[in-house]
């Protein structure tokens, strides 16, 4: 006799290991006796659309779940859907619980980062007070690494990993015709600078790294950024910047805002987006200083680099969605996985099921005295944090010369 | 006694591989009996100020060989310099000679594209008429593999494999919301489609390729293109379009030019260069169409990526190397290797020094006939051909979490 059905769900921005967290999910309620394992369409918007499978017509065998673990995005698909206060729609909560009892599910995950963690915590209050027995739990999942409570979130380490290896391979790039000249690298982030800070990552013994980092926790001086700059156009030909996409003025706009702004008013067709951060710090370095700048902008595949995930973090990401089954199936409910670390070296973490109210809708920053160097830099705090996060590999199955996917 | 002294050098833009060409010729003429190997600094530029290293000081053990293969941008350092007519200056060929004859140089190898192989050209001519007993050896290096005569160059099969990979990962990445979004994809290549072409190579079982793929070959139409998009828009929720960042209109500007020459008029800097063609085009469906359009710029990664690189490409570019010195050590000069393809499939190709005449400063394009679908996708020959140059993996060689890399 099995423990129950299951229903699990993915939702907000893709990371490269979010799938890895459903793998562990499917794979670990299958073992431990679970009936049904549905798999939500599309997060909790596809399901009040009845739209779901049954995962285990789709994960067949061991390989699928291999290719899985390794396909980037989120292969349920995803959504950015928040529900509304449990007293000012009452009825998409009557909704949801009875297409759950209608499936017979006892067991509901989701995956996801602050906004999804907020279903969780609805739903299970919901739960509590119309006595359901469906147990609710959450899977982190963010490359921006801004949970509260854990110690860091899946896809993290490996948007880390991509970004110190791109950020290796364009400085050793930049060098190359030993001129002037300066780039100016945009990470993602809008908020936290987590993953701006992981430029830092770059430097080793085969590698300076960048020589500024610019993250959005402290407002952004545009006049000292120049200053800065034009510093060290003294001491070296070839120079790249770290910033993230979210740096604001101390007035509180951001500072891709300013070109966006000017947009506005002169193009033709209303609706422009011109460039982002890095474009419009390359232009004024370029009219400062008059020589070449160049905007490189990571862009998306930060989050979809599955070719190159840290070891560590996709087998974290595997181990939070295990945890979570074998947590709500001995009863556990309005939890999140957390990882607690214990050691840097050697890297050691624990996970363990915790609170979901102390966690949803929290946004956690990188702590200000990890910025260092006015601003320009990041402590070896940071770095004996972050280090860990990006080690060792999984190789990608590579068929026909690239990576392999599981698709429908 | 050794078969005497040998200067080797690098030029124009790097690619993931040029730097195992520079291993190939350094290791081959090692082991041919070579007498001191030096390096240029900077290519020609820099051996014209006297920079250049003795590459045995760096390149002390086979472990440093391999590294030096994985290494992006280009050990020692390149120029974009071209040496002036021999009747309008003759004094830098009588200087770059006499800095040779001081350094009892034999074997003079240069790594580079097509203006690279100018100078080849004009140092074998000069040579020959000065009765020089030098040989002058070109290896093959461009990314855009738009050299002449060649079936194909070293630094395009790696390029090619990244634009792939990345495809997938970004195509999986579009369709995670499963709402109506338009990522406009720009690829490097500004005059042959070669490299945006090879975004045609991610269509795969797992997937369904991207939509539509516009080089450079053919006049741009924007209205045609709109037209297009909003065919799609009806038939599919995402849609990823591969463009060159050469795309021109019919009468002959540059797409991204649109923006640029409206930013004159509009920014308070003057110098400011807004977006490229990728930017522009999804700024034009957002206004035409009112719906998510997000351009993605693969900027300098496609040239440096070399933690992905084609195993066959990264070979080819150590043959390459190895067979230049090998013909000149037997007394071939003024030529450059080129690849003669014998089948597809199974793939195999040979080698062999070709006139440097007939490849110097031309400029090899996509085949028009395979340019289909109303110029919006390539032909499956282009498939056949390109495939094979994206084939396996040179692992590399990973330290704390990153590829590590030589370094001085």
């Amino acid at each position: 006799m099995s423990v129950g059905n299951v229903i699990v769900g993915q939702s907000g921005g893709p990371t490269s290991v979010i799938n890895s967290s459903l793998a562990g999910v499917f794979q670990t309620a299958r073992d431990r006796g679970a009936g049904i394992i549905y798999g939500m369409k599309n997060g909790i918007a596809g399901f009040l659309e009845d739209r779901y499978i049954n995962m285990a017509d789709h994960i067949k065998t061991d390989l699928h779940i291999e290719l899985l673990k390794r396909t980037p995005s989120a292969y349920l698909g995803s959504c950015r859907f928040k529900l509304p206060d449990i007293d000012d729609n009452e009825a998409i909560y009557s909704k949801i619980f009875q297409k759950l009892n209608n499936l017979e599910i006892k067991y509901f995950f989701y995956i996801g980062g602050n906004d999804s963690m907020d279903t969780i915590k609805k739903l299970s209050d919901y739960g509590a007070r119309e006595g359901s027995d469906i147990r609710f739990m959450g899977v982190p999942k963010t490359i921006d690494n801004d949970l509260a409570e854990t110690d860091h979130t899946p896809g993290y380490g490996s948007a880390a990993k991509f970004i110190a290896t791109s950020m290796k391979e364009i400085i050793k790039d930049a060098n190359v015709y030993g001129n002037q000249n300066i780039h100016v690298v945009e990470i993602m982030g809008r908020n936290a600078g987590w993953l701006t800070a992981s430029a830092a990552l770059a430097k080793r013994e085969d590698c300076i790294g960048p020589d500024l980092i610019y993250l959005p926790e402290l407002p952004f001086d545009t006049e000292k950024f120049l200053q800065k700059v034009g510093e060290l156009r003294k001491e070296k030909k070839s120079i790249v910047v770290a910033v993230s996409e979210g740096l604001k003025l101390a007035d509180g706009t951001y500072v891709c805002e300013q070109i966006s702004s000017q947009a506005k008013f002169t193009d033709s067709f209303g609706h422009m987006t011109l460039g982002g951060t890095a474009q419009y710090l390359a232009n004024l370095i370029t009219a400062e200083y008059g020589c070449k700048s160049r905007a490189i902008d990571l862009s998306i595949l930060q989050r979809c680099s599955s070719h190159i995930v840290s070891r560590v973090d996709i087998t974290e990401a595997f181990v939070a969605g295990g945890h979570a089954v074998e947590a709500a199936f001995r009863g556990e409910t309005a939890k999140m996985i957390i990882f607690n670390r214990v050691t840097n070296n050697p890297y050691q973490c624990t996970t363990e099921p915790y609170d979901i109210n102390k966690i949803a809708n929290i946004e956690k920053k990188v702590p200000l005295e990890w910025i260092i160097n006015d601003g320009t830099y990041v402590s070896p705090e940071f770095i004996s944090y972050a280090n860990p996060l990006i080690q060792a590999e999984l190789s990608p199955i590579m068929v026909g010369g690239l990576p392999s996917h599981m698709y429908n």
